[in-house]
């Protein structure tokens, strides 16, 4: 049995040699090159594809992949949204993603940035870069002070809430579909209004879906204690960012983490060293010392790019022996 | 009833303002000077002083408390170690410190320089902070995938297997006297040799007491994982800071955080941008991408403050009422 790999990236390798000594059946062959249809005849001979890439899975690329024999395609990641669906079906393609690869690297960056955030990493680091070892008057906050404000308590809501109890701080939280378990522990409150009107901070994980979109706005953060301090490592849309930079203006808000951002696409994962990013908002938030930029980066951990190399790979297996993996995609 | 205190900081304002709050019937004064034999006399008047400072309490310094009729004083801190008590008992003065003030401060501090080790902040914010928003090749580890070694297991060493349990990280502990609780849950290891081979971080909780003396040296970090990293907010002696660098150096360690350092008096707490540090190695730690290097400021958090103010204050009246509070120095 075969296996062929596009866009191979350095730190998926040691997760894929990994996989490869489990597996010491199957033949691996990978390229850094994405799937294309010029590409595709990398992978003749393979009984199925492992891919991950932004760019489109059109028309075309699937029936040169089809054309190379192959039929079966493994994401690595969660979105399928670049597949041309109508044609993969035309062409029997069996396609798999990877759903939950590790809520853990999302909840924990998040906890890290908010923990940060309260102990003022970013100006004592700034001082301590230039020589300057004096304490005061960067003063920080302790966890454990806080009463923290969960939004959504889904698979990473709940490994967030984890944490915090570890840190002894007080959990407060929302979703609109509670989870059994914590309601016994009698963590939520009813609203989003009374979680803003009690939270010291406010950690956010709802999806993007159009009723959450802006749900931090201008109203909302009025509703908010003054100092309050948001994370947002879940959709970029959530928020109203000129409400929060007028929030941060004010003082209301005290201090700001986001991995996430509206106008995202296009701006995260490049390299702008030197050039004018195409937001000047960017500019501003990486350049306050109360605010924590990161790009996307959450999900980035060696456990994360270890499970989306696995999954994928014994999904592509599956599929080549005729199975239909659990992570299958319906469509 | 007055209090008069010396040395009282911007940052400890806060919390002097809501302690007389609580105390309407408690005259306080205060001054930014510390105290000397030539500001000993500002506390006329006063039944209590309360003082905190690195500064000797000499002989003449109390004697000229003395003078201006002040036999009571309690320190807002722990070190006691540069009273005169000789002096102090012919004069017959009540002494008070703070002992415990935030457990918490510190262990948080501890494993939020841990998570950020493991997460490589310190080269995404750089990469961010230049404009490269790119993520690779910069992946983190996650908290839980870790074993985590806490040598003490104390009021800060507990603190921080709490914070560890929160995360999902796997905790091995080690200590001469075994907490009773920790014992139960089967956290101990026998032998620090055993943690050393198991731990792929550690973190230190142990006094800087002479057997602990570079406890952390060429020997003990040869029986350490390849790639460990460590992490030390407790003493500064207890590492050969010569050993941890050979070990950064050759990748023996991957990570290392210190908020203590050996020669850390006259070092710390100063500002040095521009001058050139009197020890050349503090410099080369604070460039390193993979070190972070904080001032000892551990400790130093609004709620760790508070109590420092809170408990002194509370012990000035004691003293004053005639009382021995809880906290007073028996010597």
């Amino acid at each position: 049995m075969k296996v062929f790999a596009y866009g191979i990236r350095e730190d998926e390798k040691p997760a894929l040699k990994d996989w490869e000594s489990q597996n010491p059946d199957v033949e691996v062959e990978y390229t850094d090159q994405l799937l294309t249809p010029e590409t595709a005849k990398l992978a003749k001979g393979a009984d199925s594809a492992v891919v991950y890439q932004q760019m489109d899975y059109t028309k075309e690329t699937l029936e040169a992949l089809a054309a190379a024999g192959v039929k079966n395609m493994s994401l690595r990641n969660v979105g399928t949204d670049n597949i041309d669906f109508d044609a993969a079906k035309a062409l029997g393609f069996n396609i798999s993603n990877v759903p939950v690869y590790s809520p853990n690297a999302i909840a924990e960056h998040s906890m890290i940035q908010l923990s940060r955030l309260l102990r003022r990493t970013k100006p004592m680091d700034a001082k301590v870069a230039k020589h300057d070892l004096r304490w005061a008057p960067t003063i920080g906050r302790e966890m454990r002070m806080q009463t923290v404000g969960i939004i959504g308590t889904g698979h990473i809501g709940r490994v967030a809430i984890n944490i915090l109890k570890g840190f002894g701080a007080k959990v407060i939280a929302y979703d609109k579909f509670p989870n059994p378990e914590l309601q016994k522990e009698g963590l939520y409150v009813d609203t989003l209004d009374e979680l803003y009107a009690q939270a010291d901070a406010i950690s956010l994980y709802v999806p993007g879906v159009p009723e959450n979109d802006h749900m931090i706005n201008k109203d909302s953060i009025a509703k908010m204690k003054d100092g309050v301090v948001i994370v947002n490592v879940a959709r970029g849309n959530l928020m109203d960012i000129d409400a929060v930079i007028d929030g941060l203006n004010s003082g209301k808000i005290s201090d700001f983490a986001m991995d996430v951002y509206e106008k995202e696409v296009g701006l995260f994962n490049k390299d702008w060293s030197g050039k004018e990013f195409p937001d000047p908002k960017i500019a501003d938030l990486i350049a306050r010392e109360n605010v924590l930029v990161t790009p996307h980066i959450a999900f980035y951990t060696t456990k994360a790019v270890s499970e989306m190399v696995h999954q994928s790979f014994d999904a592509a297996v599956s599929f080549a022996k005729g199975e239909t993996p659990a992570i299958a995609v319906k469509y």
